[in-house]
């Protein structure tokens, strides 16, 4: 296999530190630990992150008002077990001092190990040879394994290897750029308790304003067949073990570290430090190898359905896995967890959730790790008493979901981009809907989602109104597109409604007749929820369907163009040919009023509705008569010359329809805007941690660009593409009871679906517009040339 | 003449504290005092107040953007010199101990004097008269005196008298309302230097962040045949007199105080020191009485023409002049201050100036006291700089004031309803226009007014767009009503940035054409002006009028209704019927956006727009063919219906309104929920200061309402109206050179113009329509019944 399953590192540069420390973070959903070289000096920014471990504090206002989110959430930077400090002789191991003659850092997607490689020759003369691995493994909780094996080849001399946690938690600063966050004024962990032995030595927090307990365990092992001998030293926040080596010249001395962290938000007595003691001694009894394997076994699962072959494009097909690597290192999957912005990589966006998870992210999970996404969906679930609350806070019925969250409360400080972005409701319902759907859950369907999708069409039908002669209004909200605010009858906001609404109407009804016992559950879970609106009530679903049918869609059939919102049209477009470069992204040089007041988009809006509700605009331009491609085509034309992309959210969606739009050379621009967006550090923030959403949002474009997948309702279709130098693209998807591998190629595209059980129905496919019946087991080779494709 | 010149308080209860502190407030535009009673201890919040005097701090929000304002302002309560702290032998003179057998605090309107008169027998049982006095000399600067007199009528005692000058500098706490404004966080003041000798005590501070320089001195005297000796006490903030008097039976003994305050805003070496030592030796020398007898003077002179003369309603009759007395004491007059939200009795609002100036308070200056008109002017014009460097920094053109400011930097933390009510520009040029122009100060009207005209005009054309197919639009802004935010097409904002755009074009060159000395000096000071555009081009004037002529006014033929803005029609109305009484005022029980989405308003907008623009309303009705009685009639009946009045701004212009629609039964209706809004502490929130603007707005509704009083373009017109139980209305202007009287009686109307010269010039005005010529010195009486009277 080539090298594109290995990211390499092979120069130290100081400056360089915190972009490598992103791309060689590890993660498990629940522990992130950032990719810090190993002489715990030349760091940028260490940082170990727990999923859902926050701090609070009130958010301050320069004015304030009622509803505004009260209390700001920040994922904290805990206890730190990674930095190693090294000396030989008495010479601290120090890459910016004496000279560092070999280095590489390694990290196989397929193994899941950060392996690093030093020779090092100290300021005395003394050379070392360092190898250094790193696993967070994905099969475990919170456990974390190091291992560093120090050798002399040249002369002998002592080693000592100085190992600790140390819990100095660090905030990153908070400057004037709000897509960093803000800053908690003061540390947030109390003093620690410590428990020390030669054996394992444990630091116990709590957190300042939730009390959240955390505990973190660490022990050791050591090899070698030189002396050696060991101290424990312990500090406030600071527990070490010192192991103390007269290394003798070739003769090695491996250590291994063992890390557990446990922690609970709840005020249950739960005895965190026995289950932290007991999986550092489970971790350290198995070994660090064997810890490596596990990964390695879990990576192969994963990468059996995940993995996205792409032939004549390397750096393409490199960056695909890792951006597929992160993502699935990022997502939560206990079911009280989701998908921070930056994964478990950086502090930026304070750790929250936003609808990221469900549009960007979700679908990967929904289509290649089910059992993962119904966890992140479980959250959501799990979040609506809060949801209810705030519903009812803003004098509205059903559950109100939050634009940015870590446990389920609204934490947004800018209600014109936060609360006023409604439609979280509705992309947490659309998501939900399509993993129950393509995964075939029942259960979930049934009473999950079923909750949801009633609790947020509750929502809608009091959050917009029916105004005579216009139909059902959805006024004063936020699409997507952050440079619009405060707007009438957003047409993604009103389609993404419209859907919520239709479908609760008939799920409830369906539930009803087909799923008494589910029912009578729903009505139950409905009844009794505090702060709800009570079981449905006879009258509720019709109530739903009206107002999804009367939804305004704003249209202006002059210019054959959906207005953004009803006003859109009415605003000077911005003056792009005289804004500088420098001035980009313009929210950083712009008063938002001066944003708002022009036809100029951060994001895309309009196009995210062409893709994510593509049937209902296809259906509507046959309903007034008009030629359904020449309209998508239009409006993405118009679209796509006014959006900055000054969100790293932007380019994949772009990308998704301008190959909608057979504009194949588009589409790959775009993609590759955002498909090495990290491991090339385009927008010079990767030291900040990864962008979770683009990461996935590059398994989107290929999958949903070029592979042209759509599965509205159930039936699946594709229309593949392949960009220029292409020759082949091939990808996985878990659909109907099994897995489907599509296999496109110049001329010709390859179907095989494929069963683990021996139900010989067959499925029913799509390839631009013709149906392919695929019997499991079978290839089916669709010929004909691909659009795209060797010109 | 009746009691309705004397606001009296006969009965002193804790609990009243505040409000009559606020009623009581003495000020003379630059310092205010509140009207603490004399035992200085029965006191809600004690305050003195120097007007433009703050201190500064960064503004934390919860999410930055980019042309935020960054600093918050806070008019500081500075050193308190009324505390007296009196003592009969053992026991303190504290009104919550002993008993208090008589009690009087009195304020004559005409003498601004206020009087206190006590009874107070002591827990010893010893009965102590005491008379005291105040004045805050409308006829200085910064001086204050107060004088007791005590005596013990039935028997001897020990009297100690220690007076001082104190500056422990409390502010009034935040809370989450966001009317009251937050409190800076730390003490403002610097540790004082003190001087301090048997004549007079000195304290210097310096503001912590803007490094103001403030001095306050004290000096007394003491006449008494008693023996007496006096000491000085001094602690770090606080400086005291001590007088211990042996008092025998039925011998007074009277303290005279003097107080001076000097302060600077820059840092040039003003010898502040001695200047307010020499205000302090001043005023003793000529002592209290003779500060009086000033203070009625300069009174007798305002009240000549100021004063409202109502017959047949003594409460009204008696809030107006109270309402005037404050709104004159409010006004800064040195070019450099203005006239804050309270005045100078209270710290709300953080002590900013608003559009409330120029909308409320300056009619009645321009028409009544031309000089502090052109003062409170004054200090707009020299704000420009500041203005254009806002502008510049918001990238556009021109100068924008700001909506909330002290030292004329933007100070609004909530852009929807502060940066975006860009209107204040045409505010300002509006009121400085009607000044100019009523006061006939060609002077102003050449050169402030013409670089005011031209800065805003430049304005308004760079933060419109002409939209092909709908003229000049004026999108993303926030009208006067506080309850729809960033909308297109503000009427309001619209029409008065019309009258701003066309206005400049004319004056422009009308300068150029017959001021030729005006127009250089004009050219000069923009040529030169800092972040400024330069000189006037040939080409501006005609784009400043082809944007005003094409500017959009949306109207709604089928309602024959303008919508308050584009969209305004758009949005369902507020369910009134169902929003309970207590969750009024709206803006503290539901989230902005909620409020925003629905058709209600804080306070007047359109109908502001009918009241200040009806030449414009009248003329374009007429354009349209339609009855312009009608249409405001229409209007004004739809927007009244959706009004809430939550803003102390609202009732006086319903009130006006009302009344040129011919209901003078309702315009009575809102007409006395603004007129002893104060007096009656009807909002329950006097104790916080007073309504500077809804004060003032009770003679916009007196003149502008009942008298029907009109000045468009120097067309002054009158359609009188007597609510019902008037017997009488008479009331002054000062225009055409002249003094005008209308006095309005049941059965005819009285005009008589007076001038101080000789100019026999005879003035034309109009009474509902009929012209009427009035030689000066001769009463005209225009016979007839006067609609609303004598039912």
């Amino acid at each position: 296999m080539s090298d594109s399953w290995n990211i390499t590192q092979t120069a130290f540069r100081r400056e360089d530190a915190g972009k490598y420390e992103t791309i060689f973070a590890l993660a498990n959903g629940h522990l992130g630990i950032r990719g810090t070289v190993d002489d715990g000096r030349s760091v940028y920014h260490s940082g170990t992150f727990l999923n859902g471990f926050y701090d609070s504090e009130p958010i301050v206002y320069g004015e304030h008002a009622y509803g505004y989110a009260d209390r700001r959430q920040r994922m904290l930077n805990v206890t730190d077990g990674t930095a190693l400090d090294l000396w030989v002789g008495n010479d601290p191991f120090d890459l910016s001092t004496g000279t560092l003659e070999d280095f590489e850092r390694r990290l196989d997607l397929r193994e899941g190990v950060l392996r690093a490689r030093y020779a090092w020759r100290s300021p005395s003369g003394v050379l070392v040879r360092l190898e250094s691995a790193r696993v967070v493994p994905l099969s475990r909780r919170a456990t974390a394994a190091l291992r560093w094996r120090i050798e002399l080849p040249e002369e002998q001399a002592t080693i000592t290897v100085i190992s600790g946690i140390n819990s100095r938690v660090k905030a990153d600063e908070a400057g004037a750029d709000p897509r960093v966050g803000a800053a908690l004024t003061r540390n947030a962990l109390t003093k620690p308790k410590v428990e020390m032995t030669r054996d394992i030595a444990v630091l116990r927090h709590t957190t300042r304003h939730t009390r959240f307990r955390l505990v973190c365990a660490m022990g050791h092992t050591i090899e070698t067949e030189n002396h050696w001998f060991q101290t424990a030293e312990r500090q406030v926040n600071d527990l070490r073990h010192r192991f103390v080596v007269t290394a003798e010249a070739g003769v090695p001395v491996t250590v291994e570290k063992f890390l557990a962290y446990e922690h609970t938000r709840d005020a249950r007595r739960v005895k965190l430090a026995a289950l932290a003691k007991r999986a550092v001694g489970n971790a350290r009894q198995v070994g660090f190898d064997a810890l490596a394997a596990e990964q390695r076994e879990y990576l192969h699962g994963f990468w059996e359905t995940a993995d996205v072959t792409i032939e004549g494009d390397r750096a393409v097909q490199e960056s695909i896995r890792f951006n597929l690597f992160h993502v699935l290192q990022a997502a939560g999957r206990d079911g009280h967890t989701n998908v921070g912005a930056k994964g478990l990589t950086g502090e930026g966006y304070e750790g929250h959730y936003f609808w990221d998870t469900e549009i960007y992210s979700l679908p990967i999970f929904s289509y290649l790790v089910p059992e993962t996404a119904r966890k992140l969906l479980e959250y959501r679930h799990s979040t609506l008493p809060r949801a209810r609350l705030r519903a009812r806070h803003l004098h509205h019925r059903g559950a109100l979901y939050p634009w940015r969250t870590i446990n389920g409360d609204e934490a947004s400080a800018y209600f014109p981009a936060g609360t006023a972005q409604y439609h979280i409701n509705a992309d947490i319902f659309f998501a939900a809907r399509r993993y129950a759907l393509a995964a075939g859950d029942t259960a979930f369907l049934t009473e999950q989602l079923a909750e949801i999708a009633v609790e947020t069409a509750r929502f809608w039908l009091s959050l917009g109104a029916h105004i005579p002669g216009r139909g059902f209004c959805i006024n004063g909200v936020t699409g997507p597109d952050e440079y619009t605010a405060i707007v009438n009858n957003n047409v993604f906001t009103n389609v993404m409604a419209r859907d919520n609404l239709l479908y609760a109407a008939d799920l409830v009804e369906r539930v009803e007749r087909d799923h008494p016992e589910a029912w009578a559950r729903l009505q139950a879970a409905l009844a009794e929820a505090v702060d709800g609106d009570g079981a449905i009530a006879a009258d509720e679903p019709a109530a739903w369907r009206r107002a999804g049918e009367e939804m305004v869609i704003p249209y202006d059939r002059d210019r054959g163009l959906y207005p953004q919102d009803d006003s859109f049209f009415q605003k000077a477009v911005w003056d792009f040919e005289n804004t500088p470069r420098e001035n980009y992204p313009l929210l950083l040089h712009y008063h938002p009023l001066t944003i708002y007041r022009h036809q100029v988009l951060k994001q895309p809006d309009l196009v995210m509705a062409l893709f994510l509700q593509g049937a209902f605009f296809r259906a509507d331009a046959v309903r007034r008569g008009e030629p359904a491609e020449e309209i998508i085509r239009r409006n993405f034309a118009y679209y796509d010359g006014i959006t900055t992309g000054d969100s790293s959210l932007a380019p994949c969606v772009q990308s998704i329809v301008a190959a909608e739009t057979g504009d194949i050379d588009l589409a790959y621009r775009y993609f590759v805007k955002t498909v090495r967006m990290d491991l090339d550090d385009i927008n010079g923030n990767v030291k900040d941690g990864i962008h979770a959403a683009a990461m996935a949002g590059t398994w989107l474009s290929v999958v949903f660009g070029f592979g042209g997948f759509r599965d509205f309702g159930g039936h699946l279709s594709f229309a593949p593409s392949l960009p220029d130098g292409w020759t082949r693209l091939r990808f996985r998807l878990r659909v109907a009871g099994g897995t489907l591998t599509v296999d496109v190629h110049p001329d010709h595209c390859d179907y095989l679906f494929a069963r683990s059980d021996d139900d010989p129905t067959p499925v029913v496919v799509h390839h631009r517009g013709t149906s392919v019946e695929l019997v499991p087991g079978e290839t089916v080779s669709v010929a004909g040339p691909v659009p795209g494709a060797s010109r």
